[in-house]
């Protein structure tokens, strides 16, 4: 799974394609959270600990996680994801997947033994010392039982191992979310930029036991998070009005886009309220007839036969309508 | 040596002290960089490796570096300097200190065998496989003499090792720079932050050989670095005239306030255009007098005589030169 976002590849593979290109190759809300832009002192400054102190608190409240000591912010999930692998000795390792594939590539680069498994049951059955879950799932959205992932986090724990469950999509799907469970040995990791349609300031959390976070925090080093991430991290996450707003947004979306994929003779397979993900057994052509069209949708390398959608913004649905027809 | 910018230590130890304190405890230039605030692209956006790569192009020019692919964008140098020591199995590290304490805290913490030379010529007679050394240094802004520098680079490249210099304080003390010099096995790192100052947007650059950046590059992982830090920093680093005013100005800045502390019985031992280090029989009675003034300086724990002071803003001077009086 490559990532998205690389619309200077699809400039090049498609340049006769009508501009502005449409990005639906992200998970990225299209509705980004209408910040004021922070205090100019937020860019001169370098972040105090109590600025940093706050926004985690800001992000537990938002998280359903009593214990703000639980909560670590940093500098994107993906800085949490590198960093994981670096803090075990040489560990067993099951991935559930398909999924992010920065997991794999990061516990891969410290030299540690993965597995991937297409089951949370299946990825315990390997005795592993550390399992990661995305939850839900990217692409396919899937959901894992709550009850599993607590009965898992407990067996990993007693081995002395971690479960590890990316959240990145729980914010306008939050009822997969564990993060408020205090589950032992559970490192939970949260992505702001995604729901709040600002992934360019790079902001995340991993919330975990806080003799872990602590860990964390050392690891991290001071200044991890940049002035301007916490404060529109801050003035995002404390606006739950707003986050209920986009659910019913996006999931009238996902609806609209839904009824457009099963038009054109896609079958849904899978989503959040940020992507879909629909298969097709023309896929390969019309991820190109798309792209013809100045329309960016995710290919998959390990299945040629689905597309990921993003959720396009307002003014862009004609187009989109136009090129599904 | 701790952390400056630490007001609310400041605030919690003085709180007679009159406001607002004035921060002479970090090495920033008070006078930012006059930025226009980034589109708001900047904050929704995943960066792209296109703009990754422009503003690693503007910094390649800003630091005369003829090879930009010698450059990597980081979050700050301090991201840098937490990763270097996970990329070496244990090494024997030579620090020229004093200096900069997260460059031992790094080290120290990857579990490499430390030690701290007074000189780099000692450094060398350790036969370390790396050498840190801050140039110009930080508290006392010592030069390196590059003849030796080259000569130390040659030595440790020949034996697999690295020299590591730290040019966080060369942006106005230019004529310390090595980075556009190409020395084999060795790792520049710079600040943004400081002579631009901005250090909240956390920013910073690895120069070194084109393989070894491509490694840096892949450890750091995708989007390292924020939109907003990414575009302030093209903005910043291509005004080289902006720059050549601030030697000036802060130069002026240092006359002045070299001036201020002689005339209060202290000795100038050293320093950059962005502090001053000073002696003092009496330093810590002056570092309380200069607290209950409001105004918040660097001591040290091992040099009780010191003191090192940061260039205030313009409006500042009076409420200094009052309390120096």
């Amino acid at each position: 799974m490559q990532h998205g976002g690389n619309l200077h590849d699809a400039k090049a593979l498609f340049p006769e394609a009508p501009e502005p290109w449409i990005d639906l190759s992200t998970g990225i809300n299209p509705n980004a959270y209408p910040v004021s832009l922070p205090d100019l002192r937020a860019f001169t400054r370098l972040p105090s600990p109590q600025e940093v102190g706050h926004t985690e608190a800001v992000a537990a409240r938002a998280y359903g996680v009593s214990d703000p000591a639980r909560v670590v912010a940093t500098a994107g999930s993906q800085a949490t994801i590198r960093l994981l692998p670096r803090l075990r000795d040489k560990s067993k390792v099951a991935i559930v997947g398909p999924t992010y594939s920065e997991h794999e590539r990061s516990w891969v680069s410290e030299g540690h033994d993965i597995q991937v498994a297409t089951s949370l049951a299946d990825a315990l059955a390997l005795t592993p010392d550390v399992v990661v879950i995305a939850n839900p799932n990217n692409p396919d959205g899937r959901i894992a039982d709550p009850t599993e992932l607590a009965e898992a986090a407990s067996i990993l724990h007693r081995r002395g191992g971690w479960l590890v469950v990316d959240e990145a999509f729980a914010d306008l799907d939050d009822e997969a979310s564990i993060a408020g469970k205090k589950l032992p040995g559970t490192i939970v990791l949260r992505s702001f930029g995604k729901a709040y349609g600002l992934a360019g300031v790079r902001l995340g959390f991993a919330i975990c036991d806080p003799v872990f976070s602590v860990r964390i925090r050392e690891e991290l080093g001071p200044w991890a998070v940049s002035g301007p991430a916490l404060a529109l991290g801050a003035q995002a996450l404390g606006d739950a009005a707003w986050l209920a707003d986009q659910k019913v947004r996006l999931a009238r979306a996902c609806l609209v886009l839904d009824e457009l994929l099963t038009r054109a003779d896609f079958h849904i397979v899978g989503g959040t309220r940020l992507f879909r993900l629909a298969r097709h057994p023309q896929a390969g052509d019309w991820f190109e007839r798309l792209a013809r069209s100045g329309i960016w949708v995710r290919k998959f390398n390990h299945e040629q036969t689905i597309l990921r959608l993003g959720i396009p913004q307002e003014e862009m649905w004609d187009r989109l309508r136009g090129a599904l027809a």
